[in-house]
Parts: structure tokens; sequence; C-alpha cells
């Protein structure tokens, strides 16, 4: 059942010993959320948890780093930025059919929760939640939880580079940043500027390896068990990477080739705007979004990405 | 002499066949603002054309593809976002000393035109010129100029990710957004995430040549002719490259090492914040600010590189 702001704030008052659930592989929006409402209800009086399948990023440590005691048996579920309870890995069976309010801001929620306060139009859910702490519930924010949610506005929005950034995205950041002093720059500075030594290892190599396409309309990356063995990477240095292949000037379609069992490949297949892959995908097996799709295949290499390049020139009508 | 907004628009209102100079190696701030200007001008009825020593890079074709005739002689000259007239390039001996009215926002301004609009605590120049065409002058900005503002702000903040960025920056771009529907998506694609394959060439393989000093805290690099030759690219292609050393993990100071002919360096060195590079530059004979500074060194490259990682542990005090 869909619910309104008021509603919401009705529900955190009457409510207490919550386990406030985000999904698996964390990012900025879910820990931020999680923790802001952590922060908000303890100041309210009332006992939490944050609980993830996943461990957080040591990056969010100035977030994740205060109490957060599991050991207790909740009264009350809360989901936060989970579009879906599959997204809760191993708590999926023990809590996806418990969740009595959800929080999110995922058009593609698909509505699993007793309660689901949704604004598809909002880039983060931490965009939700500060409405519905400082608009809503009328509580004055502690500098924690400003910094808690100025972390998934950032990050969910690129730094407010992706165009899920409204006006309301920036007032509201405006608005944070004009009642709390902190350190911003170096929020940013973690969240976007910093790799791992592994992580820019991969993308040089990454850029050596990339082969064009169609004029240079499409680049092509293919990464094999081989490569990443030679450069002594694991998965993590590889989260992002699809999107890689769309940072060369003119390239309308990037294609990411990972290599899964020999000859076998898992395909990402991202689109700058105007071709549609989620159409290309959907021809080859897979789907998605017009921007960011996939599919599987199965061959050698070689045949792989003549398949694939094939279908983008016939997606893109050349 | 320093002016008021109001004085400053009223400068605007009284004047006529301006000339408006922008500084060399013009970036998105002074182009947004002196297009802006521009616009603005012409709306009011004023002949205007943007003044420039150097080309703009097409990139920013979406702002300078306009009508602009500068086959008039200046009644008026106005510099925006031009430090000092050292930045003018060839104008400077022309019109160094004709300045009549600077709009600016470093702090590093010489103050060398008869007025000043200076507002150092604004992120851009652009951001100067919003609030002195909205707030002072009561001008309804078209959507071409509200786009000339926005990409100064967003390319001098770093799309609000730098610490120039205020709250009234985040309410201004708001404000914009609020007011002018327009692709900003698109644009910020266009200033932060597009490469040339030169640059990408060059990044990739500055990163295969970073070398570590200090446990990490300390990377550098060289870029000698030889690889400049060997990777096909030019100087273009090397544009903000001293900041690359900075994105990795744990790094305090990055030290990016220039061959300017056979044995002659020069340097450039970046800080996260905590060690003051421009005291370890100015003990080697350059300078500059806390966080960016330079100097030059002749010798061998690897005393070149020994001389610098040593003054830098100094620096650091390990």
């Amino acid at each position: 059942m869909l619910i309104s702001m008021s509603e919401a704030g009705s529900f955190l008052e009457n409510c207490d010993n919550a386990y406030i659930l985000v999904h698996q592989s964390p990012d900025g929006d879910c820990i931020g959320s999680g923790f802001a409402l952590h922060a908000v209800l303890k100041s309210m009086g009332k006992r939490s948890a944050v609980i993830c399948c996943d461990p957080f990023l040591k990056k969010f440590d100035y977030i994740t780093a205060v109490e957060n005691n599991t050991d207790f048996e909740p009264d009350t579920v809360i989901a936060v930025d989970v579009a879906d309870t599959k997204l809760l890995g191993k708590y999926q069976e023990i809590y996806g059919d418990k969740v009595q309010l959800c929080i999110d801001h995922h058009v593609s929620n698909v509505n699993y929760a007793e309660r689901t306060l949704l604004d598809s139009k909002a880039s983060a859910t931490c965009e939700v939640l500060y409405k519905l702490f400082t608009c809503t519930m009328g509580i004055e924010i502690s500098d924690y939880t400003a910094l808690c949610l100025y972390t998934g506005i950032a990050t969910d929005t690129g730094c407010f580079k992706f165009e899920n950034t409204s006006a309301e995205t920036h007032e509201i950041a405006g608005e944070i940043m004009r009642q709390h002093k902190l350190n911003y720059a170096k929020i940013n500075r973690e969240m976007f500027d910093i790799k791992t030594a592994g992580r820019l290892k991969m993308e040089s190599a990454v850029i050596d390896i990339m082969e064009y396409y169609l004029d240079g309309k499409v680049t092509v990356i293919c990464i094999t068990k081989e490569l990443l063995d030679s450069l002594g990477v694991d998965s993590n240095d590889l989260d992002g990477c699809a999107n890689l292949p769309l940072q060369v000037e003119g390239v309308e379609v990037g294609i990411t080739i990972k290599e899964k069992a020999p000859d076998s490949y898992k395909i990402s297949m991202r689109s700058t705007g105007d071709v549609n892959v989620s159409e290309i995908c959907s021809a080859l097996g897979g789907g998605g979004h017009a921007k960011a799709s996939g599919c599987a295949l199965d061959g050698k290499l070689e045949d792989v990405k003549k398949i694939l390049v094939e279908a983008v020139r016939k997606g893109m009508s050349l």
C-alpha cells in the first residue's frame, strides 16, 4: 500500500525496536538512508539497528562507525532504498514478507511492503528522508544525519551530475549546507575521486584494450579471467566498469564483455542516450533499461563480439 | 576601485559598444560569463563582443556558436573572470590599462581595472553574474543565458564537488533549474565525463608509470618527451593531469614532473589537504597555493625525483 509522507511520519513516531534493512552491495544512498533513520529513531528514544547482508565499504566508515547493536528482537521491520526483497540477500527469507514500512525512490519498486513511501521523482532515498524528517516530522536533524543524507544524495546523482538531479535536489543540498557547516568536499573526494591501486590498474588496462567499431560510435572492452589474473585485481575493482567505454568522445554505445566461464560471457551495454540498448539486448535474450542493459552469450570471444557489434549496428540503423 | 553590485548594474545599464575580455586558455567559467553578459547586453539593445586571445574548445560550441561580431570600435572594455591583465595574452598590451569594469571571483584579483566587482566567496564569476542580473538588475534571463551561467558554476566547482561550492551555489543552481528546463545532465557529461582518445591513452600511460614513495603517501609521475611521442598525444591532452596522482587511495601528495628540455623539468605538486605543498615548493625556489604549487628543477631525472621526495618527506615531518 502506498502511503503519504505524514502517514510514514506517524508510523515512525509510533514504532520501536526497529530493524532497518538496506540492500545488498550497499551504496551511499542505502547506507546514508539506513544510518540517518537509525540516528533519528535514536534521537526519538527508540531502539533500532541497520541490517545488511553484505559488509559496508571502508570509505563509509564516517557513517557506519557508530553504535549499531543488532542484538534484540525487532518489533518493527523497515526497508530503505530496497526496491525488491530479492535485494535483501540472505535476509529475504527471514524478513522479505515482514517489511512493515518501505521508504524508497526507485520507480521499479515492486510494492512488497505493508506500507510504501515512494517518491520516484526524488534523486535518492536520502532526498525522500530529508523531506520526511524536516518538512513532515519537523525534526531538527543533527550534523551526523545531515552528513548521511548529503552522502546519499551526492552518490546517487554522481555529485549532482546525472539527470535525476532536480531543482529540488540542489535546494535540499543548499539547505543542508547552510545549516550544517561540514567538510562536504572531503566526502566528495572520498566518494568520487579516490581509487584503489587495483582499480586504477584495471582502468588503465581497460583503456589499453578498448576496441572501436562503427566509426568510433561503439567501444568494446573484454574482461577475461586471464586479464584479471595478470593484473591481480579482484571483482571489487570491476564495480561500475561498464560505464568506462562510454567516456570516449563520440561514443554512443559502450559494450563490456566479461568472461564467466570458458566460452561463456556476460555482457553489459550502455548508451549515452540516443540508442535504446534495452531493445538490442532484448533481441539477444537479455534486457534492462534504455540506457543500461545486459545479456549473456556463449561462444568464442571473437564470435560474441561480432554478434554484439552487428546487433548494435542494426539497432542504430547503420 | 572595488564597487558594489548596484554600481556594476548601473555601469552596464549605461554602457554600449562593449568588448568583453576573457582570459587565455578559456574555461567554462570565463566562456559562460563572457557569453552570458554578451546575451544580456544584447537583450538591452546594446552592441558587444566576447574577445579572447585563444580559441574556444569545441565542447563549448553550444555557448560560443552565436553571433559574435568583433568588428567595431569599443566604447567600453569589460573583463570577466580575469584576475590579472597578464591573462589577456596578446590583448594585454592593447586593453590591459583600459578595462573600465572587471567582474571576478578570484581572491587573487590584482585590482587592475577602473572598477572591480569582486566576490571572492562566489564559486564562479557566473555565480556573481547570476546575482547581478537577477537580484540587482531584475533581469529575467533567457534559457541560453541560464545555460551559460550553469556551465560556469558547474565547471568551476567540479560539478558541485569542490570546497568552493557553498549553500548559495546550490541554491542558485536550484533556481536556474527550476526556471529553465534544460538538459543539464548532457552538459555535465560533455564537461566532466567525455575524454578524447588521446587523453584516455595518456591517463592509462600515467597510471602505468606511476611510482609510489613514503608508504604510498606520495605518488610521482614523469611525463617525458619520449613518453608523449610514443603515445602520439599533444599538450591539450595533458590539461589537468597534475591532479591524476592524487586519485590513489592513501596518497597525500602527488607530484607531476614534466620534461621541458633535456635535464630540465617543471614540477607540479598537489596536496589532498594536510600537507602544505606551497612551503615545500618555496623551499625549492617555486611557490603557489597550499594545495597546488610548483617549481622548476634541472638535473638528471632520477636526481630530480630524489630531491622532490626528500623535500616532501621533510615537509611531512616523516
